[in-house]
């Protein structure tokens, strides 16, 4: 396989010129370009203009951002922290992220937090990577049951359909993805998958990067309005939905791109098994109603009314798609209730999306002894 | 009330030129341009293309259509019907309007068929309008009723929240709508309506049709995309759902723009009322279970991977959202099962979805005593 999943990346740390290299997510699928960051403030501004997204990215980005900082001004442990705590106020890993830079860093002497910083970040990359195959791992088991049990009732020629909203790909994350990697371990394994990717707008997440990454890896896929979903699960097109999220209370409900809990509810109303995939660092262990505790970013307006793709030209150009003057509301994530959550993929396997499941979820953590609550 | 509602209208009848004046729909927000039509070939192509859509508006169009033909070939009446029947498959008012033309006009000698289809056409255009100003006189029997108990608890200040999906108002039929109708007539009768309009992908008919309607009309409204609405409702925010049908079964199955089931599993999920309102000719009292017996209309993929809207420069332009050669799969309409449906709102009152609830209605209808099966 060409460009194969497994070898994908959307952030680096280039050693020898000592900067953060990042794709620019927001020139996709038109054009794959790479960032470079050196400061603080490009770091923030990355996270901001989204030219870096999806929950587990932000955090790493956001470890890399205080390196950034510390090596101009040993000082800025914590006004480096406040800067980019600010950048995105749903997802929990940037939260995680930043709690674990300044824990790890308070203690060390101001000399050496730059080269520790440092350290610091490229080891939550490479356990952000690390999590996510093993995520990949797990989703697999739970795809080969939902398949062997299609084949049985359909015979040779079944495909296994996978719905998914927004981009929880190799693009939000240190590798593989949270929701993809299951399916490009699936794929890998051989089995005959096929995606149905949500646009995800407003800002097209799915149309633009999570289609684009399937088919650099030569995963079939269809692009579908988000509107589409319950039609298709109403007529038997969709074997099991599977999701990311920014946020994942103790209790299971799940905060994730706005439009998930549609989603959820159309599985639910049609038996289909509904999953999110996520790390342990995106787990928020301090809340438990999702609906009422989560706080939910609201985004420009400009997101709904202009809409960016590339002309016949070839020229990258936002549209207007309402009059001018049109009142808009943009919340960027709602939260699916648990009892919609077939369960949650992580790193130390599968769990059913409730308190219980949760609880042991936490139990097994590397972190349970050490007794942190980020 | 500048612009008002109540005047507004998007076909007529030029008697002078003898043509069928449209506003071509594929222009708004940003132009409201009139389009001639003289001949069968046109008022096709207008159905087609969506210069004119709107189930009600559709079946007016083709009678109308039909006119144009007979004038220009007083043999073509099944040749016209024909023609015309294929242009939309789901919606059901087309049927009925050309079953109905049919009917009439083939015991009418041939010479005087044109002269009589313009009649016809024309009564079905007032009979339209009439069925779509009782359809809002209904509907806002109950926003009053809903506002009222919203007033009791909130008390001074409150204000009644509508969500729409797509566009169902005086673009789309006679007059005044049938989804916005009874919210027009709440703002003429002195309610705070708040309208929350879902952009509708992918053609966006909430955020360039319905938004443009409810601004016009000074109705106050919000636009959002169709993935925000869950979150809306499980907030509090919407205190009614208000959409329009293109076909509704006898069994209270209500078929409509795609992605109205998703907000009706939302509506359903946080108790909320869900109402369909729908003239009686697009109920399809001949087919009971919607999501099995509907016809579902697949539409072009440039409809998914290319967005129209207004450049900084003030051109109307297409921009493409995927990746070149993207996949994509395009239903026009799903269908939401009646268990999810409060009730319809039709020009003969507001009823259960329900195969009683229909039953009573058709007994009601002026056809019922005709024995027409449209």
């Amino acid at each position: 396989m060409q460009a194969g999943a497994e070898l994908q990346r959307t952030l680096w740390f280039d050693d020898e010129n000592r900067c953060l290299k990042v794709i620019d997510q927001t020139l996709l699928p038109f054009q794959c370009a790479v960032l470079t960051l050196n400061t603080l403030a490009e770091a923030a501004d990355a996270i901001v203009s989204m030219k870096v997204r999806g929950a587990p990215l932000i955090g790493i980005t956001a470890a890399f951002g205080v390196y950034l900082s510390l090596r101009a001004d040993p000082d800025s442990l914590v006004s480096a922290c406040e800067v980019l705590i600010k950048t995105r106020p749903t997802a929990v890993n940037l939260r995680w992220a930043l709690a674990r830079m300044q824990t790890s860093l308070q203690n060390v002497a101001r000399p050496l937090r730059a080269q520790h910083a440092l350290l610091l970040a490229q080891q939550l990359l490479d356990e952000d990577a690390a999590a996510c195959s093993a995520i990949g791992d797990h989703g697999l088991t739970l795809l080969q049951d939902i398949f062997r049990r299609k084949l049985a009732k359909q015979g040779a020629g079944a495909v296994l359909n996978v719905l998914t909203h927004c981009n929880a790909g190799w693009l939000a994350t240190g590798a593989w993805g949270t929701a993809l990697a299951p399916i490009y371990k699936a794929k890998l394994a051989g089995l005959p998958v096929h995606v149905w990717v949500d646009e995800t707008r407003p800002r097209n997440q799915g149309a633009s990067l999570t289609a684009w990454e399937l088919g650099r890896s030569h995963v079939p896929h269809t692009l579908v309005v988000d509107n589409a979903g319950g039609h298709l699960m109403q007529h038997g097109l969709v074997d099991v939905c599977l999701v990311g999220s920014d946020r994942t209370t103790a209790a299971g409900d799940v905060c994730n791109k706005i439009g998930t809990y549609l989603k959820a509810l159309a599985a639910h109303d049609n038996q289909i098994p509904f999953y999110a995939a996520l790390p342990l660092s995106t787990v928020d262990f301090g809340s438990v109603d999702g609906v009422r505790e989560i706080p939910i970013e609201e985004r420009s307006a400009d997101e709904v009314t202009h809409v960016q793709g590339r002309d016949r030209d070839g020229v990258i150009r936002q549209v207007q798609v309402s009059a001018p003057g049109t009142a808009v509301s943009n919340y960027g994530f709602d939260v699916t209730p648990a009892r919609l959550v077939t369960g949650i993929i992580t790193e130390l396997g599968v769990f059913p999306a409730t308190p219980d499941g949760l609880r042991r979820l936490r139990s097994l953590s590397p972190e349970a002894s050490s007794g942190v609550d980020h």
